[in-house]
């Protein structure tokens, strides 16, 4: 029997992780943590970092290189494959580690239910594999209190989207505060700005943590220019932003 | 100089505070917990049981009685006013209990950036108060966990609503995934359930947690009636959907 513990992080500040995840740490057999390629380092030394900072008994710690994407092909269907091949190494790694069966553990960036794909992946194990998850300190949370900023306005809605879908449909309609996550573009750049409020943020909760905000038409530019520069001083970034309509 | 620390302490589950909300308490100077009166009751023993868990120093604890909210009059201006007298009662008990100044801490509920007052009323301290914000886990990743489940499709939008938005303006537009929080009344109910999937949860994290699932026609009469009851039965309740469409 294999039990899969899907345990949400937070999104870089080791502060961020809750008791139950440090707890299922410990209780797993085996944690498993990918390598997401030379840019991405940083990352895995996090997960590393939190390992040797968490763990009070001796877990075995398998590192595996995640299959590459497909560059062509339509988008679902490249995610799929994608998918399918994460699934497989999983299977692998769970094969060689915990020959006896086990709790197997992955380390999720932020929470398992946001814009993230291993309970996508973990339903492709079949049902041999109980599946369990732990929440965590997403990067709206981490935006939002590093600013100092409520969600939603009073008694309102807001949606969580992404920049594709920002660059594709325009401001959705309805909403008048929406978080954007996944975009590697600013897709800010393709609204009016005028009445518009952002607070952006990059690296959250990281050594690098950026933060920025202002009416759009001010602080859009001075943040693209900034995003160029970090992305290139390391290598990567990961930001996300809360756009206010009439704030 | 005072500093207000507002801590975000998930929705019951006391291994759902992270490293960051313990440190907090225990840097803290003095704890403000607030009664809500008999029914609630329960939410303010948990606070003190966590306090009681997780303070590894004497840290001063003050319990003050929320003011009660005018029932007649504009939604927005009775909450402005209500706003008001809270923080003119967390004013009187920070002045009394911490005369030279130092660090005042607030337990809030959840993660304070959602559906939460706490910064509303903490900017009415004025300048001399300093903020801090530690973010906690949502009800919203409460919910998920506890299901297992994505919050969002592959690359899609999610809505994050209240009871009374989906009741006066019927499904949003344009998202085919909305959560609804601050529902007192089921209003999954004036929805056309075709078509729809709902999860739900109540207590989440706590000793009575409940959930459902399942497709809306059939799930939601039968959510109706137990939610009644676990109302009845513990005095009150706080539950929190998904709903997807075509899922
Ligand atoms: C694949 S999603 C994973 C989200 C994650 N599960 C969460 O709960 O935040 C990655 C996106 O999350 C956001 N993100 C994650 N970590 C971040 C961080 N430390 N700072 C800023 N944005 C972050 C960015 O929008 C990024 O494109
Ligand atoms: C005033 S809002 C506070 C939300 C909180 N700040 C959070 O991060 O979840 C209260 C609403 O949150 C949801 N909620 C909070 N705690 C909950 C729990 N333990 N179980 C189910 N729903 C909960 C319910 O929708 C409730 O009406």
């Amino acid at each position: 029997m294999i039990h899969l513990s899907l345990i949400g992080i937070g999104t870089g500040n080791p502060d961020h992780l809750t008791r139950a995840a440090i707890r299922a740490m410990n209780a797993a057999d085996l944690i498993l943590l990918p390598h997401k390629g030379e840019a991405k380092s940083d990352l895995l030394d996090l997960r590393r970092a939190i390992c040797a900072e968490v763990l009070t008994r001796p877990v075995r710690i398998a590192e595996f290189d995640m299959p590459s994407r497909e560059e062509q092909g339509m988008y679902v269907d490249v995610v799929m494959e994608w998918h399918d091949a994460i699934a497989a190494i999983w299977m692998e790694q769970i094969a060689r580690n915990l020959p006896d069966g086990g709790t197997v553990a992955l380390l999720v960036w932020g929470d398992p239910s946001l814009y993230d794909s291993s309970l996508r992946i973990a339903e492709r194990l079949g049902p041999s594999v109980e599946i369990s998850v732990v929440p965590g300190i997403t990067s709206i949370q981490a935006l939002t209190a590093a600013h100092g900023i409520c969600l939603n306005r009073l008694a309102g809605p807001v949606l969580i989207t992404t920049g594709r879908q920002l660059r594709d449909h325009g401001w959705p309609n309805g909403v008048r505060d929406i978080v954007v996550m996944l975009d590697g573009h600013c897709a800010f750049q393709t609204l009016e700005p005028e009445h518009l409020m952002i607070w952006w943020g990059a690296y959250l909760g990281m050594e690098h943590q950026a933060l920025a905000k202002g009416p759009l038409a001010l602080a859009g530019p001075k943040i693209i220019e900034r995003r160029a520069a970090l992305r290139q001083k390391h290598g990567w970034i990961m930001d996300v932003f809360l756009l206010r309509q009439d704030a």
